[in-house]
């Protein structure tokens, strides 16, 4: 049996006219399916309404108490049960989790190094709930995770959403044929930054390291593929990296070992 | 097989100290159960710092577009994870929903009358997805129902906590032996609303008429037992009206046909 995992990001979550669209096509993709979501520029917004300050540090946000409340209020109240309804208007029958529900996704707190980066959590990949994602596929039920993990201990906690997506592929990856799915802003891996067209439409790990040494793949793009060929390398059978709305056809890139 | 239908409100939600000690009770609660919960203060007082006005008509809340996105944060957002991950804490397998997930509970918009509510649902009792709690609760997860319901048309809905509890109740009947608990401020219905110990320990509905006639039950109460013996009416096997702290003990007022 076959599962893909799909991770959307803010450019479709902020955008009024993408989002419908992109739930359409991911209703009509076939096969047993996970769609995982990050929240948008909605909770940086939200704080800042409510006077609380975003903190960065390289580009990461610092998740201070207060923040990590309103993580949770939008990524598993609002964009959730958003998401969760729009797919129910349009016949598929999703159900939203967090990684608390049904102790999906198990995590500890990221210990204090040089940087404190408050209430985030670090997946314990091998503790992931498989069987409760088994069940609720054989249902024919289509799960919509955010980006929101737990202790155990009753403490909620902020995960990326690239991370938890390929943590579920990997952890499904002995059941079934998994397939994880990176929607994007461009249409794939580019040759030519400045080409939107110029996707590469096949990469090997050994074509990975040679667009690396030539820089044709650089900086942001580096972790994200990184991740991939992770995942990759622990069973996942095909990594794609493609415009969300692409998701139904050929457009993008294809990663493979 | 028997299912308890438990709900819980404010007085257990903002309190700080109860939740815990509830939620152990809850935890240790035997058999089948499914805890349904509205949201507190907490929405109130976010619309309030967020500078969004509360609307009232005749003690109900008339939910505006931005009050209903501010209930769904807080009620399917953060009660709901904040519940469920200090259950999976006690080792209680809990999983949170709304209305919208898996279609739990369609509804529809209420009819604007002499009184436009706004974004309130009104449930359609025949169609709330007995299917998918049997399985939930036969795969020994549960079910976490927070007061957020949709319309099947991609619009979530704001609906009565203690509606969607009896609703749920009810239509789990016709399969199992249900029994609805409402949590409550007082230790159950008083003979004497000075005396927050004279319990009434049962109620038929013939005692009820009685204790109506004599003005012994009035105001608030009435509604609340209406509700419960219009469930006991349509299947439900015994109502109980308890403080939720003693949810495991036999303290409270049991309300049977």
């Amino acid at each position: 049996m076959e599962i893909t995992v799909i991770k959307i990001g803010g450019n479709i979550i902020d955008n009024p006219a993408a989002l419908p669209q992109f739930l359409d096509v991911f209703t009509r993709y076939p096969g047993k399916k996970i769609l995982v979501h990050g929240g948008g520029n909605m909770a940086t917004e939200m704080a800042a309404q409510l006077g609380i300050p975003t903190r960065m540090h390289q580009g990461r946000r610092i998740t201070s108490p207060e923040m990590l409340k309103i993580a949770v209020m939008v990524y598993a109240g609002w964009i959730n049960k958003q998401i969760v309804a729009k797919l129910q208007q349009r016949g598929c029958p999703a159900i939203g989790l967090s990684g608390a529900d049904a102790n999906l996704i198990p995590a500890h707190k990221r210990p204090v190094g040089n940087i404190d980066y408050g209430e985030v959590g670090d997946i314990y990949p091998n503790e992931v709930n498989t069987g409760v994602i088994s069940i609720l596929l054989f249902k024919d039920l289509v799960p919509v995770v955010c980006s929101i993990t737990h202790d155990v201990q009753g403490r909620l906690l902020n995960t990326n959403a690239d991370t938890i997506a390929s943590t579920l592929a990997v952890a499904l990856a002995p059941f079934y044929h998994t397939r994880l799915v990176y929607c994007f802003e461009q249409k794939g891996v580019l040759s030519n930054a400045q080409d939107p067209d110029s996707v590469i439409p096949l990469i090997t790990r050994k074509s990975y390291g040679v667009l690396k040494e030539d820089g044709v793949v650089s900086d942001g793009m580096i972790p994200k593929l990184d991740t991939a060929y992770q995942a990759l390398e622990q069973g996942v059978k095909e990594v794609y990296i493609k415009h969300a709305l692409h998701l139904g056809d050929s457009m993008g890139s294809l990663l493979i070992l």
